[in-house]
């Protein structure tokens, strides 16, 4: 199968999917504009600048109206920050030091995304759309066409260094086989809009700068490859793959299980209650996650009783018959809510959040129940609510006591802080169930921020540390005859799934898209498999020998590392 | 033993001392100066704050010379503080608008005081030495006492809201029988000075501030409670206590050991070779965590291999035939070193921090090891290195493989991540010996910044999630026969010492001045008791809970609670 121009390189992959197609690279970013003395006057580069903020301003509107939601959101305020009054004077400013149109606009947007950056949190985040519309400035300017997303009539698979939020959002997913980037992790922002919709990806290629537009590629997911210029083998045996694939996701609806029958419910993440349809058609089987924030994000104050309860009743009447398990806010780190906690906090990822900052303002707590419990009185949905960043028995005691005193019945706790899983027997004599929320419970058993590029390598599900954790919820779910759901990252990778199951959870929660890669996976294992494999991940030294042992004893190759005691 | 006058008052105890003094309470803040017009021209006002900064910075001046250290510092930048220009400028704005001497005072340094702590970290701290100045010049321009430590010339228990390190620097040692604040945590500044100042101390007592000046209490920090106005046999039963704690305490050097006769060596903490005779006086067997950040943290810019050689050899000189662990440069969090790391961390306690950011800047590492490998060559003591924030199995191989090159047979790592705990007996299949680092281990554990007000409850290393992870790594210490220490404040605790010799720590490194408690607490408990105290912890609910059964099993009254199986 080898052959002299083939070439693979590896990263990352996002689900199980395949990929045959043409490289489209985005536009490379500009080059930076040289700091040289203008051949025109001041006036006439001020000139320059105007036009081209007016011609990016009103394409980036055209472009935001032209979408909805966030997407929208994001390419408006994008606008706006072309035409921002501040950043005009600092460019014009530096104008009048004899700099160039291009160079000052440079200059200026760089120091306002530098004043982004040490702002940190939200605001740090919106560095790079800033950056964007830097380059959309300065390509007008050079009579450049502006960076982003290629145009193509053929599918192809995007190639690039990193993807912005306004270029996720003008994707044509309809002409994107497969991506592949260069930065991220399995917890980026790029790999979660991958996730959500289904599209076949590696982040965190290595190699992939240097990948060439039109070069043929074989992007697979499972195996974290990308392979450049394959051979007619190869490709043919892609194709198989890709079609077997197709064939086998569009095999139905049935309910998740294993190969021996054993029943996996797939419950759908949603956040807000206009996900409902998605997940329904997707097949799943009940609500596992619904977050609650989009209900307080907008505001700068709690919403009301009414205002709750009308949504929580247009979600439940969604799923008649079916689980829904409500999480109240989860405010806090990187969603803060100034209303809760306006305090200055040096670690707010190790702050007041979660249902410390929600009893620290018991009212908002208690509003919220009300309202779930009125949506529950006239709805035939199977309502569950959990806490949020519960890390102590005493905790979960506090919530079921709350919860019980408004007439809810069914009352858990996220566990995603080390202690709650460490005492999880403990936990679960209080909680009707417990789910796990495996990207900060990998945050913090790792000690790694999970929005931190810097420490992103220690941000993987995989861990053997993280798998013990979650193996001592399973073990202790099973002892108390109670439920154990997975609502992290995790179980939305098809190969961990199958692990997630074999210590011990009893029902895996996604993102709508992907739940039919997770249940033809879990239909390809009992739940013995399951356990063995469970087994050999919880045996391995690390996260990628985790995922290389689990991979290799499926394709047959068991590693010859003995099961250990721990393993369930 | 009741009495009608007699009143207890509950607390979190540092150590195990008891004290029986009357109350000499800290003089209460001064009210806020009201916010009315002055009677005074503003000429007439600004005169007065004048003479009153110029007074309170000549007496911070002279207090600062009175003593050394820190404590020299911490006054010399007040002294400054209180004559900084821009403070005085906006004072002096202030009264232009008619306001108060008083009043100007009070709002200018309010409003420095909030950027202080809105700058976070380091700065942040800083703002109760700015309130302090403050007061000072408010009192001194109300022709007032300054609020502070109490004049006495007989021994008193020292009753406080809380302590600024203003206060404490001044403390007379020899006058303060024992010590109870308001506010605190087991683990606040307050507690540490306590700890390392073997002061009978507790902190965090709600009924502190309504204990009258001039009443009789009994401290008693083992049971965490104040006995106000005790009737004559309890004061006889105290008297009594102290007097054998004394006789015990002063029992000689001997080295640790259970009451078996099972040794425990007791091992200093140390931050500068500057306390090794302190150390060696106590009877520390040993330097169980010699910090290197000393070296560092005065500098923007690593100090050379020689100046660390000397520092080193130094150190090793003190203590010929003894082990002394040393830790690689632990900077991040609180401790940021711009070399190291500049970059803006949203959490940096969860960011490139440790032996992460040692291995982003290698050669500051391999300076390290060589300066210490030469130190080595030329001592009689027996030099043990280790590295902080390891988290992974591939960390612990690194670190051990660098230091090995270098000649340093002896290589271990810090267990401060939960991760470290969990896969401990793979970590401890790389590495010679595991230091466990309870404070860090309890803030990832609980997911609580340890230095947080607001979160301050979940910081306690009684909790049984961290002790079970402190067990496994005793667990995976015995099965591997290599050596577990423990170098948190955890191990300054005497009876939480027993407990953690009970889940397999075969040394306890402290401050040098809690030695002889922890001494005479492992002289009372045998190994197998040892074990079934710490069987009796970890199936606990909470950290109180532990404690409070722990407590009462050794009172005879051991509770019903069976042990566990996850029991060692």
């Amino acid at each position: 199968m080898s052959d002299i121009a083939t070439e693979t390189l590896t990263g990352a992959g996002i689900g199980q999917g395949i990929a045959l197609g043409r490289v489209l690279r985005m536009s490379a970013p500009l080059p930076e504009p040289a700091d040289e003395s203008s051949a025109r006057t001041p006036d006439e580069e001020r000139a320059r600048v105007a036009e081209a903020v007016a011609t990016v301003a009103a394409d980036l509107r055209a472009r935001a109206a032209a979408v909805s939601g966030t997407a929208a959101d994001v390419l408006e305020a994008q606008s706006m920050m072309a035409e921002d009054s501040t950043l005009a004077d600092d460019v014009s400013q530096r104008i009048s030091t004899g700099k160039t149109a291009e160079r000052a606009v440079f200059e200026g947007f760089a120091v306002f995304r530098d004043m982004l950056i040490d702002l940190g949190g939200y605001m740090g985040e919106r560095a790079s759309d800033l950056d964007d519309v830097a380059q959309r400035v300065i390509a007008a300017l050079a009579g450049r066409p502006a960076p982003g997303v290629p145009d193509s009539d053929e599918p192809y698979v995007l190639v690039a260094h990193d993807l912005a939020p306004a270029d996720t959002a003008l994707l044509d997913l309809t002409k994107v086989l497969g991506l592949v980037t260069r930065e991220g992790g399995p917890t980026s922002h790029t790999a979660i809009l991958a996730r959500e919709k289904a599209i076949v990806a590696i982040v965190g290629v290595a190699g992939a700068d240097a990948l060439a537009d039109g070069s043929e590629v074989i992007v697979d997911a499972g195996a974290g490859t990308v392979t450049v210029a394959p051979d007619e083998a190869q490709r043919a045996d892609a194709q198989r793959r890709i079609d077997e694939r197709a064939s086998a996701l569009a095999g139905g609806l049935e309910p998740g299980a294993l190969a021996d029958g054993t029943p996996i419910p797939l419950l759908a993440n949603l956040g807000s209650p206009d996900g409902s349809q998605k997940a329904l058609e997707a097949g799943a089987e009940g609500v596992g996650l619904f977050r609650t924030e989009f209900l307080f994000l907008e505001q700068r104050m709690a919403p009301t009783v009414e205002q709750q309860r009308e949504q929580y009743t247009r979600l439940l009447a969604d799923f008649p018959g079916k689980k829904v398990v409500v999480r109240v806010l989860d405010a806090g780190a990187d969603k803060p809510l100034e209303f809760l906690n306006d305090a200055h906090e040096d670690n707010p990822a190790l702050g007041l959040r979660g249902l410390r900052s929600l009893r620290a303002n018991e009212d908002i707590l208690r509003e919220q129940l009300t309202a779930l419990a009125d949506a529950d009185a006239v709805s035939e949905a199977d309502l569950w609510v959990m806490a949020p960043m519960v890390a102590t028995v005493e905790e979960t005691r506090y919530f079921v006591r709350l919860a019980t005193e408004y007439g809810l019945k069914t009352a858990g706790v996220m566990v995603e802080v080390p202690s709650a899983a460490l005492l999880a027997d403990r936990v679960l004599r209080e909680a009707a169930f417990a789910s796990i929320g495996t990207n900060d419970l990998t945050q913090y058993t790792l000690a790694a921020d999970r929005l931190l590029g810097s420490v992103a390598a220690y941000q993987s599900p995989w861990h053997p540390a993280v798998l013990r954790l979650i193996g001592e919820v399973g073990r202790a779910g099973t002892a108390a005859d109670k439920p154990v759901g997975i609502c992290g990252e995790a179980a939305a990778d098809p190969l961990l799934a199958v692990v997630l199951v074999g210590l011990g959870a009893t029902t895996l929660s996604m993102s709508p898209a992907a739940i039919a890669d997770v249940r033809l996976s879990l239909r390809q294992h009992t739940l013995d498999q399951a356990k063995r494999l469970a087994g050999i991940a919880l045996a391995a030294d690390g996260a990628v020998e985790a995922r290389d042992a689990v991979r290799a004893a499926i394709a047959g190759e068991a590693p010859t590392t003995p099961e250990r005691d721990e393993a369930p």
